[in-house]
């Protein structure tokens, strides 16, 4: 049965909400505020300007609906992608001017939609195994759906009967049945595909008033709130609102997450949807923001492009929506600038009134240190970043140790990376892949992501015997997370965080502690780590850092393979690394050191070592015979132990100014780096610097508990301290 | 004699100019409008707080005048470096301020330097032919003359007949009777370290009123004019002004030029320097800014490092003395706003006067198409930039056909370099070299400088037979230049150049020619190039195109050594380059393209290939064991035969933008590029664009006379044009 005007509660409670048109992003009652808005706030104004222009340019075009042919980038997939955005925009267009050429428009386009769609099959360039019928994949008809739906909602009032049926009969309908039955189990998906799905046929559901698809999006095509979109607000996000395929796919999730929201809050206010699970979608924004550098990029956790900012188009609608459910933040107004785009919304309306009134100098966005639980309930391990500096030269280092994230997951567990500003220092190399640029595979993820860039060795930490986490098995790693240990960001002496890994591999357990910390004679942020690894059985421990930029000398002795180069091994990822150069025995244990310099900045890994240590130098660029890595260098700390810490500080020092023609400090810092004790109590490391302090830190391996007292024996002393850790300076 | 306050011209004859002190590069008469000035202009009084903040330190620090000791970058070295910074700045502000303690303070200063430099040897860290006292090599004792006097000549007034003898006999003389007769053969060196030493023992000689001394500077220790400043000008620039060893050189040259120039014309202004050779320090300072790329780096010409731009403090001097010798140039205040400098002086006074009025907006620099012949006479080949495009979107194209440019020339004839914007399309790789950086032998050239950069096979340019122009032979080289054949920068369709080099190679004629040109359709400018080679025997001509960026895709089929690599061959640079693939054999003449992607910005290279084409992608850093160079890629054209015409187009097409996730024109846009004739007197290619036109080239070989009638036959019909080319879109 359909009711128009009424909606159904998940729960079978008939709601009293019964909006007429539009009622999807905006209501009825807001168009009127909204086209008042765009004479006062010139960031509305512009908006639909822009808006304007999409929609002019295509009434000007000749009309083209042509039978989907092509993939991504060439004529039929980028027509049809014009389409819904065209729709869209002479919807609202529609909406703000009341200029009937733009409802008739929609009207005619989704009529000819509506005469093809019907007949269509799976796409023929379909390679996926969610095929679309427009677009080579599903998820694209997703796209389209989510746009043209606004366009219909828009232009609904001027629509007769007929024209109406037509066009969900023939359009909109046939795409929510081939998504909820041809696809159910890819519709049925806690994944951000599924998101999109979600989206497209709850927004068709209440545009249609029929409920039956909105309890589908909302509870799965069993109604039984296994999947669909409260599922996956339930399932994606931890309760901080880390998302679970990391920083790169929530930006791209955030998008349907918060258009389907405040459609449902638009059309079912008594779900509350905005305050579901303690705000959770609030949360879920500002962990994606955090979850960026200095500059805007996104962290590359995960299969993820590193030239993604958080400018991108995808979080525009959720900062607009936002500001409507959450209330104005002006620390994001500068972000809005750079966008130089909203929403129009009631939310966009508050964004451009915010920005309007805060002028060109907003407040400035604060990074603050963070610790994100992963995992629906928060027990799957986690991310921290630790920052120290101002805002525009911050030290940015992140240690991950969440689940595994889905398909798009790495094995990388207690992997790290750093940022000093803009640039990075110590990198994860994020997915193989040149996004839609058709010579590079059709711009899908190239095979050296599974082969290279997901495996272990790709990351700032340890692999045991040449073999990635959990086999490099998918199914095994989905079910073990890393484990958080302890985390204090409030000593003011030193950020530390701790976590372990005790199932990546068996019979291995991994424990890995992080402090940043400055010192004041040295000035910039230092990161001391500790990487503690224990079995029963001798293994081959190998802890890489990739760093960026040129090698500038190292405090050890090597052979280089200068004249002929082969790959340091032969599966998981090793046969993608050259091996250009291993450390020549050394009898004594003590340092090793490798300083790098990048743009004007020295940068240098000094590692503790002893005379089983042997330290590899190699790059990234073997057996990838079309040339899609890039060829960047690591140090690679190799040992052969049952136990073995990894004790390693990473500075940024001195400076080069090739204006001034001047370069100091380009030397370590570090004078000593020892570890004092290990045992299963606990791990005990003291750091020298040459110009600066001497520094100890205490790790209670066995129990990290806040009143527990360690007592341990160091250098012939007793060692006392309460809790988890002790970070001194001497 | 010494003839105080009169001054001897080098022909013998009396001056009647006869300064008190200052009389360097300001004098008396000058102090009084400088220091009203100070309160006038902003950048005026701006320069002279940062002097003040320089002597202010070093008065409140312990006077240190050690022993020399240290190399670069260490204590002695850099304490000295500091107290010639000290005299200066003190001398100008006892000058501006009266302040009798900054006087004082240069009165003792070179008091103690007057006790130390009698008893000097020469440096302990000394390694070159010209090893300094002070410092380690005698460049920088030079550095430390020319700005240690200007501190004395502005307090000369104020110290005691006594005070004067023990300084100028004790300090100065001792140094400049070093320089003079111990290293007399470098003294006399028509070089860059030769106009330093020129300049610190002639500014001496002025204020010392020492006529010999002056003489000296301005003629040589044989007072022939043989060698000194005299013949610098004469010989180190060519009569339009470029400078023998590169942009790089000329930025280092043209300060102390400048300062001596300045000194001479406050002390004998009826030498008229600054009008010598037709104003040729005018068109020495205007060729050195024309040779920066649109982001103002300095084009890395022969051993070059390519962070030096041209806010560098070097050209500061030159800038301020222009606008008093020359006139004020207004398009250099932007320049001067990054600068934020100027020197105390009449000239710096204008060029304040002349920011203040100009405000925050000043007239664009103009950077223009330029040719440039080399040589004393100007008949030494020479050097071209192409450009097109709006100021801050221009594309560059360098060509090099200069004479070898001293020591640190490159075997780089005929080869070519390109910008788009800040990017360095095809590069030339510069000195191999981290300046100042104590860990990469003490910031000196490093050794792949020699082996790799300065080879022909780091260029891109014809390589036969594996062996480098001259076979390397720097005293053979320096006897050849390459040859200017015809150049119009005036044609709207197109600007054309065109050299050859006849004596690089035995029995081999080398001759490229470059087009620069817009198509409607295309929007980017093109680079059409035509490299004819031409010999009376079979050799193996390798032509590579150094890119920077990711390899996208290639027309061509390769193998690629994946799994091993080896080095490109065993000397002249190739020992440098690993050879990453080759190209498998083709059975029909046509097009290889390879297309990389750099930024924001796809770019290709096309070529026109027959059968015998081997295509070769290199990276350099083979043979490298410390690591030293860039692993950056090529791609190496080779071919076997007697002539061969390299017929190949460069562009930069498309746009790939990760916010947007967009990539579009990824793909070249040659559709066709044939060689359609090579004769003895002329060769013909056409190329067609898939979207644009269709262009033909044809080049006189034998006479490039503007008047000269050509009459060839290309493909049955006959083509007949007046003068060295023609360019036609047909």
């Amino acid at each position: 049965m359909l009711l128009a005007g009424l909606a159904m509660l998940p729960g079978g409670t008939v709601s009293a909400a019964a909006p007429g048109h539009p009622s999807l992003l905006i209501t009825a009652a807001e168009v009127g505020p909204l086209r008042q808005g765009l004479d006062q706030y010139p960031l509305l104004e512009k908006t639909y300007q822009s808006l304007k222009k999409t929609a002019d340019k295509a009434l000007a075009s000749p009309m083209a609906v042509p039978v989907p042919k092509d993939p991504a980038g060439a004529y039929t997939h980028e027509q049809h992608t014009r389409n819904y955005y065209a729709l869209q925009a002479a919807g609202l267009c529609y909406l703000m001017s009341k200029d009937g050429k733009y409802a008739r428009f929609v009207r005619d386009m989704l009529l000819e939609y509506s005469k093809l769609i019907p007949g269509l099959k799976n796409h023929p360039e379909a390679k996926s195994s969610s095929p679309g019928r427009l677009f080579h994949q599903a998820l694209n008809d997703c796209n389209w759906v989510v746009y043209a739906i606004q366009g219909y909602d828009a232009v609904y009032e001027t629509l007769t009967p007929a024209e109406r049926k037509q066009i969900e009969d023939g359009a909109f309908r046939p795409l929510c049945n081939y998504f909820t039955q041809d696809l159910k189990s890819w519709f049925n998906l806690v994944h951000n595909h599924g998101v999109w799905a979600a989206t497209a046929v709850g927004m068709t559901g209440y545009a249609l008033h029929d409920q039956k698809l909105v309890d589908m999006a909302l509870r799965g095509t069993q109604n039984d709130g296994k999947s669909g979109f409260l599922a996956q607000l339930n399932q994606l996000f931890s309760p901080d609102g880390y998302y679970t395929e990391g920083p790169y796919y929530a930006r791209y999730a955030l998008s349907p997450f918060y258009l389907f929201a405040q459609t449902i809050e638009n059309n079912q206010p008594e779900l509350k949807i905005f305050q579901y699970r303690d705000q959770i979608l609030r949360k879920a924004l500002q962990s994606a923001l955090q979850l960026t550098n200095t500059d805007g990029r996104f962290y590359p956790l995960n299969d993820a492009l590193k030239e993604k900012d958080w400018t991108t188009q995808e979080l525009i609608a959720a900062i607009s929506i936002s500001f409507q459910r959450y209330g104005a933040d002006n620390t994001l107004l500068g972000l809005v600038q750079q966008q130089k785009k909203l929403i129009l919304s009631t939310g966009g309306l508050a964004v451009a009134k915010a920005a309007a009134e805060a002028g060109k100098n907003p407040p400035a966005y604060q990074r603050r240190s963070v610790v994100y639980r992963d995992g629906a309930t928060g027990t799957e391990g986690g991310l921290a970043v630790l920052r120290a500096g101002a805002p525009d030269e911050q030290t940015s280092l992140i240690f991950k140790y969440t689940s595994h994230g889905l398909s798009h997951g790495h094995y990388d567990k207690l992997s790290l990376a750093m940022y000093d500003r803009g640039r990075e220092v110590l990198q994860d190399y994020g997915a193989v892949r040149f996004l839609n640029i058709e010579a590079k595979e059709g711009g899908r993820y190239l095979p050296e992501t599974k082969s290279f860039a997901s495996q272990t060795i790709a990351h700032n930490t340890v692999v045991v015997d040449e073999a990635s986490n959990f086999g490099g098995k998918e199914k095994v790693a989905e079910t073990k997370s890393g484990e958080a240990w302890f985390a204090d960001l409030d000593n003011p002496a030193a950020q530390v965080v701790s976590a372990k890994a005790n199932t990546a591999y068996d019979g291995v357990q991994l424990h890995r502690t992080l402090a940043l910390f400055r010192d004041s004679a040295s000035g910039k942020p230092l990161v001391l780590d500790l990487f503690r690894v224990n079995s029963a059985t001798t293994h081959q421990y190998d802890l890489p850092f990739y760093y960026q930029g040129q090698l500038i000398s190292t405090s050890f002795q090597y052979d280089s393979f200068s004249t002929s180069r082969q790959p340091l091994g032969s599966k998981n990822g090793y046969q993608h690394l050259w091996k250009e150069a291993q450390s020549r025995p050394v009898r004594t244990p003590g340092l090793a050191t490798l300083t790098w310099l990048d743009g004007p900045q020295f940068y240098s890994v000094t590692t503790a070592t002893d005379t089983a240590t042997h330290l590899v130098l190699a790059r990234i660029g073997a057996t990838d015979p079309n040339f899609n890595m890039r060829p960047e260098p690591a140090l690679i700390i190799r040992e052969k132990a049952k136990n073995q810490v990894f004790a390693s500080v990473i500075e940024a020092h001195g400076e080069f100014n090739p204006t001034a023609e001047t370069a100091s400090g380009s030397r370590s810092n570090v004078e000593r780096l020892t570890v004092l004790l290990d045992s299963p109590e606990a791990t005990v490391v003291e750091l020298k610097l040459r110009r600066g302090g001497t520094y100890r830190l205490a790790v209670a391996n066995q129990d990290a508990g806040a009143t527990k007292t360690h007592q341990v024996t160091v250098a012939g002393q007793p060692l006392k301290w309460q809790g988890p850790y002790q970070f001194k300076r001497l």
